[in-house]
């Protein structure tokens, strides 16, 4: 039988951290195990704010390297960047037709920016793109493209998906229900916040990250940052609050975790005992993946290679959805 | 020395009327005397308003015919259709990122739909689809695909050209003044304005048009439906407020036209009489034209050769721009 496909769109953010690591990247990649999964860089969609093409090119090599070092396999897994596809552009512009405006007027992400500007005293559009804007829209040809059952994402996106859903059934009414699968978005149940150094969720925008591949010395150096109370050596710690904790469980086995989490409530065990602890689990963890990675970004003509032979694999696909499509609604595909 | 590049797309509407032929598409071949002309079909345009694929290819196949009788030559100018230039859509995406959506919320016609919807007391954007929201972006990929110097363009579209012309800025602004070269519009000194069957200026929403390749018995039968007033036969009569003679201007010689105007302000010459004359003179002139136009249409897949092999030429010239833009932003291009 064939397995239902997913798809996950990967925005460019140059190396994750570990918060995108156990909160997107893992949970994206175990998906391989129940799905057909599909993986692509959406760098159309970074240029809206990426304006250097230095900085863009760097960012979309890093986070490629970080998915392959961290176990997205290009021979079994559909990898490819959105520009590579341009059938994908080519389906927005159709879908543009499709696509009420008072629809892109609800997009969570839009009216935030509305809302900003209108609280600033500013007009409501002011700093706003079309990119900003029609985002929805290109996110809707990205999954449609691709015959998508499912796409994993967080709270946060699940109305993209939801207007996706609604600009395929708006087709499908048009010219008949099969034209284009509907998709559906699947929320992660428990995905896993992670803390930061300073005990917040961890995010770029809080300054508290620890970088996915910092070699040895710079991750010791960070994880003896992480915030703590003021708790002397001797006193019983309790591990359940602690931010290391926190931490060290995402990278122990449950034996470790138990054993520490003894050492914690004995007393008798210092701060930078606790940080020593999770340096250990985590280097023992990561640099599996640190020394791929940084083979893998040391060879970006290899990089180039793997995107462009999935490319390859991806617009066998897109072609016949774009050619589907306009076939439909009346246009002839002459170019292919 | 390059002669300057023109621009010109032509809505998929099917059988022109003589007021399309004497308003757009004669002044638009005549550019050929002092322009590089490049045309297209705007199908993917017309996608907005066209959900009917059967009548989407006809309107498309009309049209692509009657600009051929008209006198549009393949073999010296570009003629294509926009659906068979995909890198027009490639563009579309990028520039979306480029444009601010306080530009698209001045745009003429779709301030106009604001305007009816609030006086309905509908929702402002009420039925207002995203293609024709971003219809000007869509317009500045078409424009600034081809490194258009001119755009000719009727007072309502002139708008249009200047948002491609602020786009194209914004983008030489961020990358270097050289990567698009900045259109600027034409707009029809003297346009004609054609007089239909009501004396009201030839409009298909008034519905007092004359189609461009009526066989002879119809067109005749049209033309006796012009409006006159109600002067007998014997009275003289002035040639310069009559629809019919306001038609007849287009179509004869001055030496005709002179000779029709005595006998008009002699007296002595009924309204058949006129529009007898009217019509001999315009079978004249349209026949030729018809004759191929019927030719033309009978062969389709001659039509999609024309328009196949002008697209290849264009795909020549888009996929350089498109190369050069993606260039800029940091984007490899790959698939080409």
């Amino acid at each position: 039988m064939n397995r239902k496909i997913s798809l996950t769109g990967i925005k460019p953010t140059g190396i994750p951290h570990i918060g995108n690591y156990f909160g997107a990247i893992r949970p994206a990649l175990e998906l391989a195990k129940d799905y057909e999964v599909r993986y692509f860089i959406a760098d159309y969609h970074a240029v809206n704010s990426i304006k250097d093409p230095v900085l863009l090119k760097e960012m979309v090599y890093e986070v490629a390297a970080a998915w392959l070092s961290a176990g997205l396999d290009p021979d079994k897994m559909l990898f490819y960047r959105q520009s590579d596809v341009p059938e994908t552009f080519d389906l927005t512009t159709i879908l543009m037709a499709f696509t009420p405006k008072g629809l892109m007027n609800r997009a969570h992400a839009y009216k935030a920016q509305v809302q900003e500007n209108e609280e600033g005293g500013k007009d409501p559009d002011d700093g706003i793109n079309m990119g900003l804007y029609t985002y929805p829209v290109l996110m809707a040809a990205d999954i449609l493209l691709f015959d998508t059952n499912v796409v994993p994402v967080g709270k946060d996106q699940k109305q993209h998906v939801e207007m996706t859903a609604d600009i395929a059934q708006s087709l499908n009414h048009v010219y008949g229900k099969e034209l284009l699968v509907v998709p559906q978005p699947i929320i992660g149940e428990s995905t896993q916040t992670v803390t930061g150094l300073d005990g917040r969720k961890m995010s770029k925008s809080y300054n508290n990250t620890i970088s996915m591949f910092l070699p040895r010395k710079q991750l010791r150096k960070t994880i003896m940052k992480i915030v703590t109370n003021s708790q002397g050596v001797d006193e019983p710690k309790d591990p359940d609050t602690c931010n290391i904790f926190s931490l060290y469980k995402l990278f122990a086995a449950p034996e470790q975790q138990q054993a520490l989490a003894e050492r914690y409530r004995a007393g008798g065990m210092g701060w930078g005992d606790a940080k020593q602890e999770l340096f250990e689990v985590m280097d023992n963890y990561l640099s599996p993946m640190r020394e791929k990675y940084f083979e893998i970004i040391a060879n970006k003509p290899g990089i180039d290679k793997i995107l462009k032979e999935g490319s390859e694999k991806a617009r066998v696909i897109a072609g016949r959805t774009v050619a589907r499509v306009r076939k439909a609604i009346g246009v002839n595909t002459f170019y292919v």
